[in-house]
């Protein structure tokens, strides 16, 4: 395993934390060694002292010495410039020395942890140097992070210049917004239970809603949000994936490859909007300072250090998209994403059609008396199911309440924490791409996103901000579902604030 | 109101608290009578007296003195013989005196608490005395309890007799096993969730299974037990009317003749039974002396008292039927009843089919694994709805747990507790037959158990005892099931003891 950008945060806080307990758990090969690669003028053993000091805090208190003692000396350093093409046959040799020297097997793992413009260089030179080929079952792969792009262009031109390099099948993209518990908690709800696939379509559903709510600001990442904004930074990747997999047709297994496919099918099934949907099927919003319920006092979004006084970003979006498919069609997926909203939660709501009012005719209930069945995916935090139904409310006249059956993993099952990164490396090393992301699933993502990049570029923003800190986003956001007789469904565990 | 067997049990425990209730809820006209007929000389002082001191108990604490003593004024006592023609021209004077003297609608509510042989003489002489005629917007209503017969012959002669002397809308027959509250929640669940009906036939449900578990042996009832047994006790009226609720096309409406027209329709369309298949779909058995879970020691059924120590007669009754209609062709419903069971409970079981375990191939999970959704209608105690189905066990391999998703009436309403009586009463007033039998659908109940009680007695048993109390009942009880393929849902609360 080669750590691009050895040095840097995410190796220190994540990465050799997860090795360790890789190495602990012996998920990786007896024969196994990391090797760091960065700027800074270190040696092997430098460099373990750094990660000594470095690394035992973010393992805790269950850290065991000598296992941990033995990872270390699994670890070593080669010092280099990423864009230096000598620094890339140095590569070569330290990998041919450590593999031939131990009799590993010779597997890399490449890791950027480097920023994305760095991408397409490194692999480029890792190829030129030989460091991509696979022969005699060997395989080579590439670890890389979101953002794939920022737009359906630079997310192109991305794909074709690792495509240059390697192939697809060498390149894992993480995205592990949703974890792979998730995924397959879905998956596994929706295909191995027998009542719920045959009412999953637009016969029975009226409707489905998608929320990822921030309840903070952009806590020390305005550089980067600022340039990113709500839409880019969440929907082609997180809630699109969140998407994909409640709207997918049935895949014929759980393998990573399977999955995918059905998923960009779905994706590349989602109404294009046009210029002038993208007016009428999206909203944006920044918010403003704001009271939250607790009493604190937040600043707004131009408040925020690194973000421009009259920044223009958008700290919310939500979408309105219809998908073209038989099982689909007419039925609306509402979209929302934001910051400093009034509860941290990612859910998915199922809405089903009104069932025919008959038997309460007489009763006096009216058809909005009987409200619709609603199914809850609560992704984060508790992960689990609600079905809200109704049943009578006991007495002589018929009134019907709503009531919830509920469902929480936590309650039936041990959740081992994990830090996430272990599994990424496992699954990476035993070729599960469940968690990655392939090329095409990323590029259909943007080009359902890059015409309202357009659009909100092309029109300049005149009423931000527009919402208040803690509260559940602009107007415009309720009017999108209002406009369709529907509204979003209230989140049961926030608390909306007035400000 | 006239009371039947105004001294017996019945009046004293129940009838007179329900009449106390209605009073202090001013459920009744503000013009009411109560008017007892029995054999015993009493006048209505002495009446009251007996009643002021029998039925205060059955109040309990909340009894209020000044509501009691003004509801115990509304009684009054009339001494007579049933049988005796002249008694009922008394009666008739006696109702004229109350009605003028007070000016009320002579609305009369006739309760025959009395043994069923009466019911048709009562009912006669009822009639002969003008006392069933209702014109002029006032009716004359006739409540009498089950047993409605004790096969269909008999029930026919009943429904015939009570139909020369009135129209079947003056019958009430109390069928209080089933609280209309419990209809009703059934009838709400299954109609009022757009996501419940699309799925509620052959095409995705297996089977159905309806079990009355009870825990006690017969506990004094012996003598009447020993001529009834389990399937005449049970089947024709409880097991029956819940099978109904569960089966029934919607009606048009929660009215009373519209609910029990589909009860009717699907009662009749239970494929009968031919003496053949009688002996393959049906089981008896018969408690023998067992050991609880508790360790307490419990006789067997012939040893219980006013039972013949030879008796013959089944303590438990299982039944597979078929439904010929388009909603449940091919879809067995499995009934079971029983004495010293483990448990104390009525619940519905509706197991639907496997779905296509096609994700779940490359996962070693054979079908048997991905077991089906079964939805628990819990009608007594803790009413509620369960729903189990399957989610993935956290970890690297696709297994998958069965998980419930629960919801209980009494988490979510604050049930009134009542008597029940008052309830009859109160409907038998308004005109609400809900909870009442009619002639129909009583005898259509009979014509399905027919042919079971024709071969019963003619075959006779060999085999009893055939289970020990504590037990799930006989070895041939498991077997209606086992030889389909499918099994017995097995009771959470329940300890099944190893006798």
């Amino acid at each position: 395993m080669v750590i691009f950008g050895a040095g840097g945060d995410l190796t220190r806080r994540k990465l050799i934390p997860a090795v360790y307990y890789l190495c602990r758990d012996r998920l990786v090969p007896e024969q196994f060694a990391v090797l760091g690669v960065d700027r800074r003028e270190l040696d092997d053993e430098a460099f373990r002292e750094r990660l000594d000091g470095g690394s035992r805090e973010f393992i805790g208190a269950e850290l065991d010495t000598a296992n941990w003692q033995r990872m270390l000396q699994c670890v070593h350093f080669l010092p280099g410039d990423f864009t230096d093409p000598d620094m890339y046959q140095r590569l070569a040799g330290r990998l041919a020395e450590l593999t031939e020297a131990d009799g590993m097997a010779p597997n890399f793992l490449f890791y950027l942890a480097t920023p994305p413009r760095f991408f397409a260089g490194i692999s480029t030179q890792l190829d030129r140097a030989g460091l991509l080929e696979e022969s005699g079952g060997n395989w080579r792969r590439v670890i890389i992070e979101k953002p794939f792009g920022n737009d359906l262009q630079s997310a192109r031109d991305m794909n074709r210049q690792l495509h240059e390099a390697m192939d697809e099948h060498q390149i894992y993209r993480i995205d592990h917004y949703l974890g792979k518990e998730t995924v397959q908690n879905i998956l596994a709800f929706r295909f191995a239970n027998s009542t719920i696939e045959p009412i999953w379509n637009r016969q029975y559903i009226d409707h489905v809603q998608i929320t990822v709510s921030e309840s903070i600001g952009v806590e020390g990442r305005g550089s980067y949000y600022d340039q990113s904004g709500a839409l880019r930074d969440m929907i082609p990747n997180h809630l699109l994936a969140v998407l994909s997999i409640v709207a997918m047709e049935p895949s014929n297994s759980f393998n990573a490859d399977a999955i995918r496919d059905e998923q960009t099918k779905v994706l590349r099934a989602i109404q294009p909007l046009s210029h002038d949907e993208v007016l009428t099927s999206s909203v944006r919003g920044q918010y403003g300072p704001g009271i939250l319920a607790d009493g604190t006092r937040v600043p707004g979004y131009r408040e925020e250090s690194e973000v421009a006084a009259d920044s223009k970003t958008e700290t919310y979006a939500a979408l309105k998209l219809m998908i073209d498919s038989w099982r689909w069609a007419g039925v609306p997926f509402y979209l929302r994403t934001g910051k400093s909203l009034p509860g941290r939660f990612t859910e998915v709501v199922i809405q089903y059609k009104h069932g025919p009012n008959i038997m309460f005719r007489d009763s006096l209930l009216k058809r909005e008396d009987v409200p619709p069945n609603t199914l809850v995916l609560r992704l984060q935090p508790n992960e689990g199911i609600g079905m809200n139904f109704n049943a009578k409310v006991p007495g002589h006249s018929t009134h019907l309440g709503t009531v919830q059956m509920n469902f929480r993993y936590d309650d039936y099952f041990d959740n081992a924490p994990t830090t996430g990164y272990e599994t990424l490396l496992h699954d990476c090393m035993t070729g599960d791409a469940t968690l990655f992301k392939r090329a095409d699933n990323i590029e259909a993502g943007w080009e359902l996103v890059d015409p309202v990049l357009e659009v909100w570029s092309a029109l300049p923003v005149r009423d931000f901000p527009n919402y208040a800190a803690g509260t559940w986003g602009p107007t415009a956001g309720e009017q999108l579902l209002k406009r369709d007789g529907r509204e979003w469904r209230a989140c049961e565990a926030c608390h909306t604030n007035v400000t």
